[in-house]
């Protein structure tokens, strides 16, 4: 990875006004914001990158109280935990992030920190058993049913050892720091590996106002019966603990919507997007994930990005020749054995296009301890070979496939290509379609599949992939790489804008204003709430700016 | 298959009253009623078996004017084409059916059949390309989406060319014979081969009432985005051209409505199940097919059944051994391989049972010739060898494989078994489950994958399977085996008196009632409809039976 550092969460501040809920915050993510490593010159800590980290950090820096529990996931951090005793630690969040001791004064933003550590076999079970794979396969559409999943024994233990005993640890954790503010919080809980904490933590804390928010598709009833109702219906239950429910796209909410409907038999209005249940009704919304504008262009400006995308350029471009672009991890969801089949389809349908295209694909390698993703490696460099071998002109290989991680390369190919394959057989939102929008200089032009979170928004600025059509994604390509440039421009201006009015923030803040809105809701039902319409003050902690002098690493 | 013949639809006569629609029928299926065949002997003609054939010849024959639009199958049957020169023939249906020639008398039943011969290139893109596999494992979600299925030029060509060029001709069959009636006539097609007929249809005949009953799963929309939109939007739109669209369950129709909703961005409505489009309003319902309680109690009456029984009880229920009885095509849909690993670990978990239990499994081969499915019996095979080889007792095998088709055998292997287990990963309805309800002499359990159609009717009297679940389907086979008398037969008694009062028969006339109502409505909304509520005359030919002699064969 390119020595890139985002200096600032200064952007995120956290949004006052309608979008104030006035509570101390608990957020619970799987992976931390901050991980502790160490190395000779002792302990180190290092941010996590990509949006959602950012935006959360944003959020949490700002307000007065709040706190973030996550997975202890390095030794290191499991020294920390020990060292704490179990309770949160508040960490300066500048350019050299570091634990603040209890009497330290800090300079700069602060983190407050809570990491659980899960003993080794119950966390393998959680993670390794049941999140990965059977809840990631299910949720991707990804199992072939005739033969695959077979649920044992093995994933009964996991599921009940693992995964619902690992949810109870993390709703305790969330519960506990509820509870230490008085048992009023609002509680941001995260993706698919913890769909049993609301339920758990709104039974200990019965007015914390809790959300949760589902980063991965949500398929239909029909795909969740490839797990059994042991599974399916504590999954379900667990989600309606929460006040609000979020997914990425409207098509998953009412997916949601119609499971409640027709596995759990509750009553539910698709149309209001309302389940209710125990005498409550929840909420269920979608706030498209997004990226953080100003960490990409900066990043794009970047002398190395310059220089890698001067290179890419020169490899690819030079003599009017034309760059497709993928990237992706190497996940059986991101269908990229059918992209190089598509490919090889239009330089089989074009043969005037050999020579004169490329297509650049950085696959970052995942979970390749797994069977599937080994062997979809496997299949990926098999059709890569046959297809440069069926099509190699001059000596030029048409697919130039890099096995990197290099995220300053990534987005010099952004900013440079003529077209970006994503093709995902589902996806809950992509972000390559947003990152290349923003910081391409080309008028490139994004050829998006139908079936990830992006589409819905996007749809009318790109040319729509159908995943398992070949022959479509070929002719697409095509016409992608033949399209007049004022269409070409007027698409990506429009997607760009859209989503730079649509950023990590926006999706934030609209999660902050509805739960404020479900707050005065309660409010206004409660006893003792005041005036109905009175204005909610600001949220407290955007005010509040921590000044405290920055303690040296240690 | 055992020499068993059934000598009378007398049972099946047309139902009166109010599920008369006055007018002439015409019937599509891709198989037909009568397949004509050559010996030594000359021209043969042989009935199709099974309770679709039987019910709709029922209602054919008890009508004075009815047609049934069939594919030409056998060589025979395509010399027959030829000689009607496209013109439909008669046939008297008796024991020794036979064609009528134009001035012959008959004694017995006639049934007018249309034969429409295919091209064969044409009739293998239709269905070897796209009707199996293609639609069969999208609506059996079958399909591992990482790798299959990879649609190309090959495919949109056989869609184009076969799917869309054979629906077409066997529409033109059809208007042809309404059009013959003077374009009003109720028309009733069958089955995922014909899904743009109807559209076509209603386009020269749009006085004909048109309904098609799809006899396998509809999946939600999101497994139908597999299909590219220029296939599953015409698909979608040319079931819309139909009066009343008829599923298995009310989760298929409610699926169905869905993508409606969902995929083409129709008004409908979820409750009252209609969707509208170009001004019309398309009935969706559900009438989950059955079976002939009497046909199915001549056979099991049969001496080659009862010897069957005494056999079979003989070599697997001396002692108080206990057995277990699967009957299926070998489908991937069926979910065989699973089966037999639930009883493996059934055998694992509760030892005392080897040798005390036997698993039957009655299979017929299909479609050896598709890969995925000969692929799919070696897999089977594997299994059985291993749970086998790891099981055998004092000689004795726990699981009897047999790829047989006899279907005397397999209705002694209903009336005596103790357990049934139907585990379909997906299946429209499953007739297993409701022919073994009907004959089975022990009260024996019927063990039911809640992703069969029969589940939605018997949910209450069955031992449900979840199909991916191998440790759940061991228990529940344990539960079955070791289930008190009293509740046995409960379950048994209640279930067979359902399917016995909710027979093929109560199938047909719950669509003709519906029908018949929609035909009223029309009325109504017609200018020159009769007044309101007017009764409809019973349904015409109901009471006309023909009287004619017989023709000698030849």
């Amino acid at each position: 990875m390119a020595e890139i550092v985002t200096e600032s969460n200064s952007e995120f501040a956290a949004p006052g006004g309608a979008a104030a809920t006035e509570l101390p915050l608990v957020l619970l993510s799987h992976r931390g914001p901050i991980t502790f490593d160490w190395d000779e010159s002792g302990r180190t800590a290092s941010r996590g990158s990509g949006g959602l980290v950012t935006a959360l950090m944003g959020l949490a820096e700002h307000l007065a109280d709040a706190v973030w529990v996550c997975a202890a996931s390095s030794d290191e951090d499991r020294v920390v935990v020990g060292e704490a005793g179990g309770r949160s630690v508040l960490v300066a969040t500048g350019a050299e992030p570091a634990i603040v001791a209890g009497d330290d004064s800090v300079e700069g933003s602060t983190l407050r920190i809570k990491m659980v550590a899960v003993e080794p076999a119950a966390h393998d079970a959680f993670y390794a058993v049941i999140s990965n794979p059977l809840l990631w396969f299910v949720q991707h559409s990804l199992y072939g049913l005739a033969e695959s999943p077979v649920i044992t024994q093995v994933e009964h233990a996991a599921f009940d050892d693992g995964y619902v005993a690992v949810n109870r640890l993390f709703a305790d954790a969330v519960a506990d720091e509820v509870e230490a503010r008085g048992g009023k919080a609002l509680v941001m809980l995260h993706d698919y590996h913890f769909y049993l904490v609301a339920e758990q933590v709104r039974r200990r804390c019965p007015h914390a106002l809790l959300s949760h928010f589902v980063h991965i598709p949500w398929p239909g009833p029909d795909t969740w019966l490839t797990l059994p109702p042991t599974m399916r219906d504590p999954l379900l239950r667990g989600l309606l603990g929460n006040d609000v429910v979020g997914f990425q796209t409207l098509g998953f909410a009412r997916n949601f919507v119609r499971c409640c409907q027709d596995l759990l038999d509750l009553p539910a209005d698709l149309d209001a997007l309302t389940v209710s249940v125990d005498g409550r009704t929840v909420q269920v919304r979608h706030y498209p994930i997004s990226v953080d504008p100003a960490a990409l262009d900066r990043i794009a400006a970047a002398p190395v990005t310059q220089e890698y995308a001067a290179d890419l350029a020169g490899a690819f471009q030079s003599d009017g020749r034309q760059l497709i672009l993928r990237v992706d991890r190497t996940d059986p969801s991101k269908n990229v054995v059918r992209g190089f089949l598509a490919f090889g389809t239009l330089l089989d349908n074009h043969p005037e296009l050999v020579g004169k295209v490329s297509f650049l694909a950085l696959l970052q390698p995942s979970r390749t301890d797994v069977p599937e993703y080994f062997d979809y490696i496997a299949h990926i460099g098999a059709v890569v070979a046959e297809v440069n071998a069926r099509h190699t002109n001059e000596g030029r290989q048409p697919i130039d496939m890099r096995m990197v991680e290099d995220y300053a390369l990534v987005v010099a190919a952004y900013s440079v290509c003529d077209v970006v394959m994503v093709n995902p057989v589902a996806d809950g939102m992509n972000l390559v379609a947003k990152e290349f929008l923003l910081v391409n200089s080309r008028d490139g032009v994004l050829a998006l599949s139908e079936t990830a979170g992006a589409y819905e928004e996007l749809r009318e600025h790109v040319l729509a992939l159908h995943p398992f059509d070949v022959a479509q994604m070929a002719e697409a390509l095509y016409e992608a790489l033949t399209m007049d440039a004022d269409q070409r421009r007027e698409q990506r201006v429009a997607a760009a804008a859209h989503v730079r009015t649509h950023d990590v923030r926006a999706w934030l803040t609209a999660q902050l204003e509805d739960l404020a809105a479900v707050q005065r809701l309660g409010r206004r039902e409660a006893p003792a709430a005041p005036a109905a319409g009175a204005p909610l003050p600001p949220l407290e902690g955007a005010k509040h700016r921590r000044r405290t002098a920055a303690r040296p690493r240690g």
